[in-house]
């Protein structure tokens, strides 16, 4: 089932979510010979940064720290990552992002999309993030668009899960088995490293998915009582060739 | 992506809804070599066998008449049809059918299951079928049911799409492409000799979601224009090893 | 638009359910020229009938003063009042209920019928009513429910507002302007002698709809403000020949 | 039934979407006398005119292409056809766009508007051409608004059935019988040349809808077996004077 | 049970929403020694101001009638009112808009928010105006945005109950008994002096709630048979140490 | 805050459910002084034993251990334990046990009720305790079922937080803090001596809830960094005296 050819593209609001997110997703692919691209919209600089301003840093040299931690964990990934510093709480959608993102989809050419849901109360970043990377997405379907340039296809966009899925309009609808890539998570998350709390949280949530992928999972999969993963929600539906 | 141990088992309300509904997932299974069960509640004699009671016929010939096209029907889809004849609007939950249905679990040992939707205003069989197959597949999964027998694992449940999808709360999250097998699939229809509109109307569906399925497919499944396809909906959560 | 033909079944779990919800619409229908039959399932006489219990009726003495209020409602509607007096608190549904509801739909063959919302969590028997009335139409539809009858076509179902509705997925898709019936309701509220504060309560939701129907109308439906209003749910699609 | 004043306003995002989405009401309207204003916001040159690029045409010999087309259609429709070129994938908002449109609605002065789901994951325009045509709609009946102008005044709003329904929130909750004009609506179907695989499509959607009514109809409809129809979802209560 | 430490903040579309919809939680908490402070984005001036409009007034003589009536009204609840004057139909979200709302949290630093729904079929202000209190109150939590101020803790967030709650995906999750403070509710409301039917009709909307109030009261909270509530809901989970 | 009058009636379908998922609320309210009565519909001796039946004990032996194991945990809480033995996989809804259950109802008199969700696809026990629980709680207040006995008051419903939250329509409306118990739930949850991984897993879900409970709290409720929550949600409205 190991697939070469697997691009995936994952859109981050800020500069830490891909870590916790769809770490384990990255870090398959990557194992697998796949592809992943990041693109992190903002660095999370105002509003996902407390630590680095009680230790009195200034706007630049948040940013210069979480820009450090999160590529050292997209490293860690084997993972591309790529900054565009549009600035946080609020992010602001403007011709200018929609265009580049655009630009990204149809150079990457991914396979298939990793971003955040399209509800969460507790963070107005996150939404617009979702919205714009399906926007940009259904734009570099256009023939119109750049006509000359490669369109792109239809690849699927699986949602995160975020921090309170029952008021996200969240359901896990795939649960990735990450077992076997998960110490490569854990190096990943421990880049965040003002954050060690998180690293728990997070552990936490992929054993809570682990055990819910065993009780879901036919006889084949072979999940084991330490089985660890990560939750998808898919935006469209599954095209398969079998029932499974 | 062929699978020989795949082993389907449908749980349909009367004698003609898995031809309709899940012919496709039936043909495409055993002409892979897997296993296909299908278990009839009843023969619908009373509430979808208009045709018959036109004619003239008494109950007992209707019922003769349906179970021989569902049989034909069967034949045709190289599956094995079993028909408990428990009577028709309403079929009626006893404790009696329960018991023979989780027998039924237990002795086919199902990698997949399918039935119907738990909702739909036009027909009160459909929900309850869908709810005896879900309620004998949790009660098969006991170990102290009939203790010493194999207990079943946790097969994935998918629902069959309804007449009228958007008031059943029905999502159509799996399209699976059975363009392959659309001949045995019509083949069958075509045992339902008394409903030769209905061989069209389904025709026409399995046009429409081979459209959506051609247009939600990554660029490997190669789906062409004249795809065909059967929407299915997933009770529980997919357990995957990459996202795709 | 008055139709001689209208002939509406309503289904109504309590003796004093159909007054308060759907009196406007009996009204109406009958000073039209239709015809309107109003099953009561039970008398209501344990669990809304607390006045006659503190009064120190016994069941028969409730049942029959009960019996007493929904007649004479009944007759200032012009409506026909049939009881069944299965119980109440719960209604337990029975294969005997359920045939002697059939039998009605196929002698009343209605063109509508109203009845309870599916969800109601302060009340478990409006629910169960309106299943079973929704069950029962549906088997009054088969021509193998008792060959040879007239079998049911397929009366549009109008579900009957709520006390709270937006606990009961209850959404008022229809709003019925009772205006010139509303002294007929309003009279045949006054015969549920004993729930005096009711009246004012349902003229006040009657006064809330038709504020809220003035306020949805098109120009030519010329609602006053003084207009009286009912909300209905549907359970099926509207069939239309033209959008207004 | 038939109302000389029935007055709709249709609001498209691209040139073809009334065609196919509202064709039948268009030409059922105005075979009775009615009249037809559509509105569209862009020409769908970027996004929805794969087949011109194809075939090498720049970007105003597409828009001139696409514009030859929906006049064409209109003109079958008896409608009349106002093209706003605002551009697309994406249609942005502008305080010019909304002005405009709120200026066709006090001229036109609608009995109903029709357009596009506030949901579809495929189509990020079709969502921001029903916001804005329902925003328009509400600044339009602000007394405030241009003071001195006749406002508008609560016309209904019917929402078009999307491709994939169940994934766009959409319920049919008016199946409109378009029987007797779905001639004319295939004769405008067909003036959109390029894509005789929708003239199919489309086709299969209004029979499967008019099956749909059929099933759904009282007594009264006389819907035959041949039965178009389109499918459309309020997005306000509907004030009645009747039950039906 | 009184608090001297609550502190409300009530965003408000236009410059009567907060008294009809908000009025008894403003009273109720300034009757007890806490703080009230209401922001009104607009004056409603071109969108709720009919009766003005048909007096002859002009914008600005509108305008400053409604700034007296929501003044005199804030007075009357014991309120500190601050109006924006951004203009109504449409409200527009500007960067000034909302950086001037988030200063007001860091200002006031409420222990509560009290807001529209964010869906309101009728309104487009309404939801808009939700959504600006929302994002602000999200940014004043960034310890980046202007570092060095206060930031914002995580007061919850109250919805207000719409005109047609159903369609506005309105669910009243608390029930506040305004019954002490009714008269002070009903003083502000004749205020709004020009609204004479909206003091009877949210009279009737709070006996309705008070109704409610009382059937789903514990035996502790002595509600009785006069009880007024307002309905909100909430955005967030509540945070207990008991269950009741 | 502390109540002497609170007094909870937990319904519980299997023996161990009460401990994983309400055990923090039962501990709180007993160490404040209140009461706490659990009703365990079966043992879970079929359905949830596997440990005892891979031991090779029969049914019996089965229920005597999972009696020892709900009473010792009980008794741990300082609640009252009462097993009903009606026999799971599948519990079956008789008139003898909604009797029963009427009777506790009248007898306790709960100030507030706590139960399973009514939706969840891995068990249908747990949704038949919740409809019986709601069920009997209405039977309790009817003034003539078994009149002169004092009927029950309206006490609110709290639903446990099940194991696929998102997957049962569960959002947790409620975060109850439990921190100051969780000592007595972990030593509860240790007496169900053959499922020490659900030690961890329900540690884990505490901590979690715990979490989120802290990210939505006030400033006055000083939640800690290791802070334990129970999440539940509301059937009905809460009734309040202030908005907190």
């Amino acid at each position: 089932m190991t697939s070469d050819t697997t691009n995936l593209l994952i859109v981050s609001a800020h500069a830490a979510d891909f870590v916790w997110r769809a770490g384990g997703a990255a870090a398959l692919t990557t194992a697998r010979g796949g592809r992943v691209t990041i693109v992190c919209l903002s660095y999370g600089e105002r509003g996902e940064s407390a630590r680095y301003w009680r230790q009195g840093l200034d706007l630049e040299q948040v940013k210069a720290a979480r820009h450090r931690e999160a590529a050292a964990a997209a490293e860690v990934l084997g993972a591309e990552l790529r900054t565009l510093d549009v600035g946080d709480y609020p992010i602001v959608e403007t011709d200018e992002l929609l265009d580049e993102l655009v630009r990204i989809y149809r150079e990457v050419q991914p396979t298939a999309v990793l971003t955040h849901t399209t509800v969460d109360p507790w963070n107005t970043d996150h939404p617009l993030a979702s919205r714009l990377a399906q926007k940009a997405r259904i734009i570099a379907q256009a023939p119109g668009y750049q006509p000359g340039e490669k369109v792109l296809g239809a690849p699927p966009v699986f949602l995160f899960e975020p921090h309170q899925s029952e008021y996200c309009e969240f359901r896990p609808e795939v649960l990735l088995d990450i077992t076997e890539v998960w110490p490569t998570k854990l190096e990943a998350m421990r880049c965040m490293e003002g954050q060690e709390h998180l690293w728990d949280y997070y552990t936490d949530v992929a054993k809570r998915r682990g055990v819910q992928a065993r009780r879901n999972s036919g006889p084949n999969l072979g999940l084991t009582t330490d089985a660890m993963a990560e939750a998808y929600m898919r935006v469209f539906p599954q095209v398969a060739d079998q029932l499974a």
